[in-house]
């Protein structure tokens, strides 16, 4: 066993998520090399001490420069405001550390791309956090596609639901609020959740070609928890897109924060020819399938409670016993072991985006502002 | 096409889907006899009335034995409280008419003895009213379980849950209420609702052999609303019972009018060693059923939407479009072709029960409130 | 009671449910007209006189002229191919009959406008058979949109999904797949499914004020069963479509008949400030219910059945007793109901759309047709 | 904080997810008292020190009467099999140890008596693991239960389901499956999955005052994995029981481990007067709720995603954000801080059943088996 020191900057729900997943991933999956909680980084001192005691960090950062500097840091995740990620990758991996990114990767293609050259340069390890693929039931819907049991595939469709910025007086930008701040996270609903679908889509669906999209914000002036005034409101409230994948298959995409009833909800089903799949985050564990191929008078959709998945899933037989489900948090502690496992090498197929992978995320979701602006398709790619 | 009058003994609620089903028979299920709505029978004369220009029948009586004694009735439908079946019942026989009956046959199974008698010595066709066997999905959870698919059967469950009498103020007797006074129903939940999960019951899964009982009556006075007195209440509330099959399996039977948020609720499961099957009445187009032998990685309970059914259902393609979902009162349509198809003779399966079978049920009723009385296990037939 | 005499042109699946409603109408709700099914139509004379026998028409025509001649036919119905309504309901009108016309109205909005010039220049009663405005969860949809309990609308979503075209060898055209030859229908998926849809958004959520859609035929080439030649496919077997609202709501519309697993799936949900409701075909008796001002420690999406509505629901307590679900074929039962209520005159408040309301949704059906040809967003009425 | 030094007995499924709890348990839940895995103990010893090393105990033991001899253990965690649970409860009890012990308590009740007086004896903190009082959405259901929401309880029902021993080639007896081995198990599903509704039930709806029962051995005869041979098997597959509750309230329990398509669904449901409450295992996070108050026309089961619950539940706002469910293995991380907090003194209310509390569960499972011998009602407690 080989011991990977670990670097977080970061320390919100997200760093919460990550601290988590690299306690407890080697406890249940058996890797070649052992995270090890050296040191997490905030502005914060008191926030950051109290974080690190919690978690058992060996030792706490209140400047992520000296952290990136440390010798005994291989490893550094940025869990960080979106703002931030390029400057803190690009840093971390000039001093030949590897990366790990939350998503998505910069505020637009144009960071992603320096970011991409910066870790490509340097040859280091490096993923961005889109932990939807460690779901088990999502990494179960990618199997039966790539299986080719849903044949060619007709339609793809998404939706992506929170309720939680309806009141006008939830304020902008601050602590735990970066996500409505357009300076802070680029966009709103669409590099937060429709970045997540669009991932999802491509690495179940293929390659996007083109998109018509419409954006609204639907509160249009909030106050500024930093500035303390009533300021413009920059992100997008809402987002939809119209898409074709390259694969022929048509496909429609919406996200929006204004969805009451909805506190995190995504959902996607995938026809194809032969069978179709879908998932919904609240009940993350299920997959409804239905599959044309079984007897018409028994045909209908099936409700695979993924617990109990014995053929060879990639994650569950790490856990507890069938019928037991694990939740939210263990998508992120999968993401750990797919991180490690690609790390020793060999045939284990990477499960994971890199950063130049989810660049591709980040010029759809340019593409997608840019057709709402311009209320024109978009090519991806040319 | 023969033509069969027909005299119906009732107005209420049933009255109407009796009188619905008979008009709609025909106009959906190919039959030698047709039936013609004759006339319909009940005291009040006013109603009567409004009720046969509405339904259109030919004509009305206020008199029941007058109905009964018409040359031009073939067949008498006793559509009236459960006191009066038997007497409506051994009059109808003796005048040689075909007869119908609403669930339960009697009042207790000497009175159903005696129905039984006078319909076998008369000679004609009858028929008991357990519509829930002409509901589609039911049907299709039978046709499972006869051909096999769910091998040596373990389990059957039930519940059948109701609310409407939680109210203390809800008057016993009278009119729309008589299901509340022991004198004109013979039992509460016990004859109306396990009398319906029973018939279900032995005809997808055989005879019972034993059952032991428990009994409640959560409301003891009611006022009764044509004494105007305020009267100690004679009906079981709720039942629950445990029982042994002929045929192995175990079941456990429950029923209630004291089930906040169940207005109509009847639901059964059946395990088999290979499958399973469930049904609940809220989505009576639904059958779920759950196969060992589907591959493990998509292995999960199906949802099969009834009305898609191709495979052979024996009311399905008679109805609209697959996709297109029919209602309850359908049930009883389905009941009149089967009672007509049944006079055609030829091969085609009796699906209803007659007399004598629906003894059997009675039987059973009455072994449960004597175990609940007598707190002891009861053999039946035995 | 006033008698209306209808002839109705047409005898496929559509011919049996209106023919069915005009029948059972009278029979559970009380109206001043009460219908008369005098004649039906069509062009095959052995076809229309089993039709006629089977649903007790008085008479039957093979030309439909004929039956717009005949003095003793006070409203025609109109219920064939699209191709042939106008040309049916002008002279209908002319003949100055009431019009009821199967949905969409015309082939395309020049179409739609005549038919409209007519029936007004004509001063007939006439309605076009949106029949899911008819559906009691959608009725009650409607009434909490309007009774202001959802606030201000954020969204409006929809999918009407099916598979029944998605084998390469079921023909176009022809005994009951006109729906796929362009010539009979006008469009595939836009004018049959997406019409339905955009009717009941715009009954709900008030009028569309522009969108941008994108179509896909996924099938080329098919038999024509009338030429026995294979053909060019010009109908578009799937759209979808971004819309706002002159409510500034945002919406997206999703049809496609290649969604395996899907046999007649339409599904909406609407977003309000407070509150949502959803709604999904396949089990068409339940509305879904989120209301933000329940008690936090409880609140959850309500699953209401809409058989239980005891609230002044406009249809249930016509039907049976709380918990008892009717079908789909209710929903040309309500239809036939509100088309005579209207007759009364008083009050009662129109539920169904006119020729002129109908031609809304035409507009749309055009402006989709047009956007997903040129690529660009259209303007509804200018 | 004050450490906890922490010595559990045995390394199975249940060591596993105890072993979780501890470690996990301070990283989420603010305690004076801290867990420390201290020492581990199983017979075989590549077995246990593998264990010790993933979990991060300190130490490990082979004899368990060792570890209980140790002076810097300070509670005792049994996670054994059932027949050696006393032995061990008493020698850690005199030895001045907090005990804690997975359910039921002893093999009978005689057994739970000695148990009960060691730990009062020596006046020792002691806990039983009946772990689902800890589910958040059972929590809830308790809370409002206690609440007075229902009012008047009329019905409690419960099934508790699994298949996994319907292969008569499953042996009994032996690692992993002692459960099948009367000798080490005590009972079936008696002691196993009625213990835990049972508890459960006494739990939210107070004691149970009478019970008839019937239970069933499906697979008379099985391989013993120690003895070689076949042998009959000894306990029960199936039990069923009707209940009547001290408040009033009918009860039926249902479990079995014969019921294809349920690896592990317990259910349970409650019916008052006001309202109702009913929840399932599989989708452990939500509680369905219906509420009769509710306004009529909206009323309906309502499904409350209990990761959403921000009205002061006891433990989802110390984990991650609303919408994010948790799992299984989360309970016993609550039963750990219910313990912690138990000990802290002060007005915390305890959550969890002491060995006194488990006790009475046991005579119920004694009067049970009795009940089925005898085939007659029993009484508890006299």
């Amino acid at each position: 066993m080989e011991k990977l020191n670990i670097g977080v900057i970061g320390c919100g729900f997200m760093g919460r998520t990550h601290s988590n997943a690299y306690r407890q991933a080697p406890k249940f999956f058996d890797t070649t090399y052992q995270p090890i909680l050296k040191a997490v980084c905030a502005r914060n001192e008191e926030r950051v001490k109290a974080f690190a005691d919690n978690w058992g960090y060996e030792s706490y950062e209140t400047d992520w420069r000296k952290l990136i500097e440390r010798d005994d840091i291989d490893a550094i995740d940025i869990v960080a405001p979106n703002h931030v990620h390029k400057e803190m990758a690009i840093a971390a991996a000039e001093a030949g550390k590897m990366v790990l990114c939350e998503k998505p990767l910069g505020l637009n293609p144009a960071e992603s791309q320096e970011m991409v050259d910066a870790v490509e340069k340097a040859g280091v390890p490096n993923m961005v956090w889109y932990n939807y693929r460690f779901v088990p039931a999502i990494a179960l819907a990618k199997n039966l596609v790539d299986s080719g049991k849903l044949g060619r595939i007709f339609h793809y469709r998404v939706n992506f639901l929170q309720d939680w910025t309806i009141d006008p007086n939830v304020p902008q930008g601050g602590e735990g609020l970066w996500r409505l701040d357009v300076n802070s996270a680029g966009s709103g609903v669409t590099g937060d959740l429709l970045a997540h679908s669009i991932d999802t889509a491509m690495w179940i669906n293929g390659p996007i070609e083109s998109i018509t999209a419409m954006t609204e914000t639907f509160i249009k002036e909030r106050l500024h928890q930093e500035t303390g005034k009533v300021e413009k409101v920059g992100i997008d409230d809402a987002c939809a897109f119209l898409a074709r994948f390259k694969n022929g298959s048509m496909a429609v995409f919406e996200s929006t924060r204004y969805a009451r009833g909805h506190t995190a909800f995504y959902r996607f089903e995938i026809n194809g020819e032969n069978a179709s799949v879908s998932w919904e985050l609240p009940d993350l564990h299920r997959l409804s399938y239905f599959d044309q191929n079984d007897d018409s008078a028994v045909r209908g959709w099936r409700n695979i409670h993924v617990s109990n998945n014995d053929g060879g899933h990639p994650y569950m037989e790490n856990w507890w016993v069938p019928g037991i489900v694990i939740g939210f948090e263990h998508s992120f502690i999968h993401g750990v072991y797919q991180f490690l496992k690609s790390l020793e090498g060999g045939d284990h197929e990477r499960q994971f985006p890199t950063f130049s992978d989810a660049m591709e995320t980040d010029k759809i979701c340019a593409a997608i502002l840019e057709s709402s602006k311009s209320q024109t398709w978009q090519n991806i790619n040319g």
